[in-house]
């Protein structure tokens, strides 16, 4: 069985965050470990997109109830009908967990990763407001190649 | 992107519903759907077992925390830690259902499908005490044969 | 602290399931229980409004995340924003659950309660769809008199 | 119908956290205010004592299923078998958030609370961990009584 990788982010994410996502999405695939995102715009279809081309798999857990929600680049999207709560089940998802962007979703998500006793991998977290709000306990890193070469090393198999 | 056909029914499996699960897991990834069931065993294992054997796709949605919990013929296994609640989440999952036996959690997932408007497809739901507690409008058939071709004939795509 | 029982059934009752579950209101509250149930109108408003005019409490779990969408008579309305998904959690609130009413939803909710091993009283549930449907397991009372009376010698203190 | 003030705080509070709690549920519930908490020990004990000590309402959404789990102050415990998902609904419940104290599990709460667009209210929240993680866009107040100012001048009614 695949091992999963949490990837959360904001849909309104900056192009510095999408090629981030995009990127890690296609090293993530490369490396064997399948994706679990929220499945919507931005951050989540970077990852998709780049986890597609590079013939991995990604699975969307949808907030709303309507499959066709989801981005284009999702191996499959799980509509959940859960609204917000939804983050909750990416976050738990993964055995590991790599957060983009510092919207107050993702800290919610980073924060609830944390409570699970999960590792939590920060990329691009520096932004003024979100530097005040990410918790210290993340591990950041400055690129995707990174935070899969850090994963690699901590978290055997894949 | 795959369509998605959720699979649910018993980890006290018969050996006729194991069978019939099986075979149904088989038919439904050489007809290229995917499955997402609820990941444990009976039921949930054959039908995990018969897509994997025919390279198809399945998903489990644990309701514990630990994705080691989940049947050995999974493609992944989603810990959702959400309990029976997870059995709403299963069912959500699909754009058709299909339930193999007659126990409560499969009834509270088929009348939960029923409530969100889905077609349900039963199968070998025949023994006493299912037969009185299944609802009317469950589309029943004899086999996962006729359960692939009602879905092939009334789901546009795959 | 007040035992809990869970009190459930459809928006769009009938005026005979309607009275029941006013009258159920009414006594629920005077034998010093307090009702949870889903807080929006028909079974919902009935057994809400019998008890608020005999000094009750009745929490309402809502389907939305508005509290303004629940009935006028819930002493409380907490939104859950989780669709029908916090039909589950009406059903786990109760130490023993009442049904009034046969549709689909009820059916899931008496399905989960079961599955949980809840005792589930059921009040006018003989129309000939849900007499179809109702799981065996289910007691049968003619009135709320009758199912106050059954929970008062079934479930100590209150 | 009482307006809920969600009360939110670690189960293992210092005597500090403690005791802004109590005296936080003890203003709420003078003020009219029915409370929302997760039920458990510490903040969450606290502000259920105080609330009852002054006649007041404080409902626990408790993360596993066994209602006798709540603290002994709690005017209903409703179990909700969700775990740590439970969090997010203790969160919409009210219309207002007040967060006591700053570990990981507030700090999802309070951030989730802000995806929501509630207000929150910060009290006690100045240690030198969650000085770092505790968003900019909380109310930072220094007692309960300016919390609870703060919502009779922002939350009409109650």
């Amino acid at each position: 069985m695949k091992k999963i990788v949490s990837v959360i982010g904001q849909s309104d994410s900056t192009e510095e965050q999408y090629s981030h996502a995009y990127e890690l999405g296609r090293l993530l695939a490369q490396a064997g470990y399948a994706i679990v995102c929220g499945g919507m715009g931005g951050v989540m279809e970077a990852v998709a997109r780049g986890a597609a081309e590079s013939d991995g798999m990604c699975i969307g857990l949808l907030p709303g109830s309507d499959p066709e929600s989801g981005n284009a680049y999702l191996t499959l999207a799980i509509p959940t009908g859960l609204g917000h709560v939804r983050n909750t089940l990416v976050v738990r998802a993964g055995e590991i967990v790599i957060a983009i962007g510092g919207g107050y979703g993702t800290l919610s998500e980073i924060a609830f990763a944390l409570t699970m006793g999960k590792v939590v991998i920060g990329i691009n977290t520096w932004s003024a407001e979100s530097h005040a709000s990410i918790p210290a306990d993340v591990v950041r890193v400055g690129s995707a190649t990174d935070a899969v070469r850090y994963i690699q090393q901590n978290l055997e198999g894949g």
